[in-house]
């Protein structure tokens, strides 16, 4: 049986309409599993119900009110997480290990937001900074203050983070006061369906705080207002698309964009073979984990000329090891991309690589496991660009799945400006043991991206991740990767937030930020 | 003798092309001052040499240092400023007061940043929060920092503020270490290209600092690349059409928009006839000084039902006093609109409002002091409003000169949301005695309006104008008003660098930022 998923708006569910339903397929088996449609929607309504109901009532409360109402939303998916790992398993095609960065992601995230939200100011507004004197006598001042957007915000995210794109999103924005319309890729929207309607029917949410529209509702820019606001996971070229659209590019909607980019991993130009290590087995598991369908993921890998032989082979010695096909078999380590014209779309993309590059690795002609021919799944590629200078395909193209190219470099300067020549990315990482040459890496790769993850032999245990967006740490990166920032604790509260300076008589401030 | 707006780029001084030039006015007498023509510049050789040389030697300094570069700039345009007032009468038709806002403001600005940047650490990098604990022992963590881009920074600015415009952004883009290439306004060029050429001749910037192009380039936006920064002040149709540039609307080049906005003055329910007073006062001048073309400039009155009239009575009798005309002579206090093509836009404007408004005085029936009739001279227009609900045109229509509509609001509910149909604007001002109730308008207005201005009687005489933007308070609005933020001290610094997070070893991370 497949599931309607059906469209919450105005405090009322609504079900897919009849024409123009869009199916949800299992990627490995290619059986539907649900179908989505939100033409009938009436996405006004929807936006003018959340704007004065939902906005209202959270408005209403503290901060640390709104962080008890995360730690509810963690409590009701908490309590459903083995269903969703289930739903993932279907709809992703992942293995649980990947399932469970979706799922666990957003649940350390709510729990993060909750947590931060309770250490804030029993108040309606920020202060921001302090109180500036404009006056010889100090009787007029200036003060910044952040208040919470009035307007709604529509959160637009990916299909391969339906849980935790949602969460991570939602978070930071309920916490600001700000009600939200979700509105997930359609491939796999089920999962932000099941946890969407799990939340309302726990009723921990104010009315409009929440909703959802799935499949394509007409009118969902259209009816945004000047003073609504756009978060967006995606391609940059969706992401350009939107820019284009009259409400952001002539109104002024608020548009955050974290799109694609070609992320950068660096063994330092004096780089032990530990370190070499560290590396290798950071691009494996980059590579892997959800087939390598994270925006942050490993594109490139930059290492001294003189170490190209040495670190392909000790790549091709790991991918040939990973085993491929149906998530529900305990043999296998790597499930399938999220959907059948992703792997079209990879494939594309590795013929597109394969005119500049020499293929050092390709998967494809191993045996999947208990896998269809036609199932989503693809296994890892790996290409090597000897003259990284004059290859400019491999700056430029993102092929969205375990596809990354091995590039030789001179000296440090080279290894950033071939970073740099992705024109703005989400995460470079660089390995080494000279911590001075890692913290002089960062202050060069920061200007390009927006996390520098420095790996040395001390953290191997407890590092991160090059590919985890931490709640801490920002996400977003420059130019190509979409010019946004989401999450780095506080930083994500921004977006939903209006800056504003209040220029005053001192007793007048003294009411709204007590110095 | 008209003068040849040379245009400077790759540290070289170029004639403006001999075809396609476009003539600077004065714009009371007519009479041809300059002439500016670029289309003969390489734009991307001008960015390419900002980049490498300018970049280089700004990154090469320590905030201090750069600090030391603007009060160099600001000492050598104290010494000209005299001949620049002159320039200002000439070609802006302002009388000296105008003149001075322009450019006093911008040696306040250059030096509140000099005094700003000496206070920064002696680093090339800032800080940003504090170091995170990614790791239960605390080896591995995040640390966010600010670094300079290493792209070049357009300057695109306005025609009323050849001065300030250019100096309010290139103060934080020189002390954040990021090269400039300004683009004035083309009719007021001439001060703007006067400045540069004095700054330029003392010798007090790095090659490639400070770049200059008159007219319009070919290339201007297309040579830019991803990672530049464009900051843009005008029109938000201008905006929105720089928005569509495929090197912002794809690219990710990083733009920032301050644009014309409706802003509003508003009478406190319970305000005294002193609070009126001060109200009336701050119209009057608002709308007289620069004959009303700032952006920032007070477009909406919005005053309680039964003090409309007296309002209106007031401000009529205030304006009948001003005397507009040339501004050579003594008698005038109020010089002209800065072209003829301005003054039919102002006119368009005025009859569009006609249409739905009542006017309550225009002062274009009483006689000019000595300034021909196609001079761009227009006296002060007051519109009024009385069924604001219905009137959309009022809270829509920027009429870019010395006209505002008066309005009537029956609680504070209705005065907010009858601001707010701005749909983002730049500034609010609040006119009372009630300092909690004026913070309670501050919070409701802070989020449609970049900056809010709360007048009580207290500080009547020490506050620095509904108009001003003091470089201490965030300047730039929401929404219609472009999304951007200029100035507010620091945060005008954000712009030009880049935000990442560092995620590493606690000990590689004391390198960058010690805890």
């Amino acid at each position: 049986m497949t599931i309607d998923l059906q469209n919450y708006t105005e405090s009322t569910w609504r079900p897919a309409s009849s024409t123009a339903r869009q199916r949800l397929l299992d990627p490995v088996l290619g059986t539907d599993l649900a179908y989505a449609g939100a033409d009938s929607v009436d996405m006004a309504g929807c936006y003018r119900w959340a704007r004065q109901q939902g906005g209202g009532a959270l408005r209403g409360l503290s901060y640390p009110q709104r962080a008890e109402l995360l730690d509810s939303i963690r409590q009701v998916l908490q309590t459903n997480r083995d269903r969703y790992l289930d739903i993932s398993l279907q709809n992703s095609g992942t293995v649980e290990r990947d399932s469970s960065i979706d799922v666990d992601g957003a649940l350390y995230t709510l729990s993060y937001y909750a947590t931060l939200g309770r250490s804030l100011p029993d108040a309606h507004h920020l202060a921001d900074g302090e109180r500036v004197s404009l006056s010889r006598d100090g009787s007029f001042g200036t003060q910044h203050i952040l208040v919470p957007s009035h307007g709604v915000a529509l959160l637009i995210n990916a299909f391969n983070f339906p849980s935790w794109g949602l969460w991570e999103k939602a978070a930071p924005a309920l916490l600001s006061g700000v009600p939200i319309v979700v509105k997930p890729a359609t491939a796999t929207a089920w999962l932000t369906y099941e946890m969407v309607r799990d939340v309302i029917q726990a009723g921990v949410l104010p009315d409009g705080a929440l909703s959802l529209v799935c499949g394509r509702p007409a009118g969902l820019l259209d009816a945004l207002e000047p003073l609504d606001l756009l978060s967006f996971t995606g391609s940059a070229d969706t992401a350009a698309e939107l820019r284009g659209h009259p409400r952001i590019q002539h109104d002024g909607v608020r548009f955050n964009a974290e799109t694609d980019s070609i992320n950068s991993a660096i063994l330092a130009p004096d780089g032990s073979n530990q370190a070499e290590d560290l590396l290798v087995r950071e691009v494996e598991r980059e590579l892997t984990s959800k087939s390598g369908q994270k925006c942050t993921a490993i594109r490139r890998i930059m290492v001294p000329a003189d170490r190209f032989d040495a670190v392909a082979q000790a790549l091709e010695a790991r991918f040939s090891k990973v085993t491929v096909g149906d998530p529900r078999n305990p043999d296998v380590r790597m499930g399938s991309l999220v959907s059948r014209s992703q792997r079209r779309a990879v494939e594309a993309g590795i013929d597109a690589l394969s005119a500049s590059c020499e293929t050092l690795f390709d998967g494809r002609t191993r045996t999947l496991v208990q896998a269809p021919d036609d199932s989503a799944c693809v296994p890892p590629v790996l290409f090597g660009a000897r003259d990284p200078d004059n290859c400019p395909a491999v700056h430029r193209t993102e092929v969205f799945g375990p596809v990354a190219t091995l590039m030789p470099y001179r000296d440090a300067a080279h290894a950033f400006s071939l970073a740099r020549r992705g024109m703005g990315s989400l995460v470079a990482s660089v390995y080494g043991e000279d911590l001075a040459g890692l913290a002089r890496a960062a202050e060069q790769l920061a200007e390009s991206h927006g996390r520098v993850h420095l790996i040395s032999p001390e953290i191997a245990k407890t590092q991160t991740g090059h590919g985890n967006a931490m709640p801490q740490s920002n996400h977003g990166g420059p130019g190509r990767a979409g010019g946004g920032q989401e999450l780095g604790g506080l930083r994500a509260l921004n977006f939903y937030h209006r800056q504003a300076a209040v220029q005053g008589y001192a007793d007048a401030l003294e009411h709204i930020a007590p110095a």
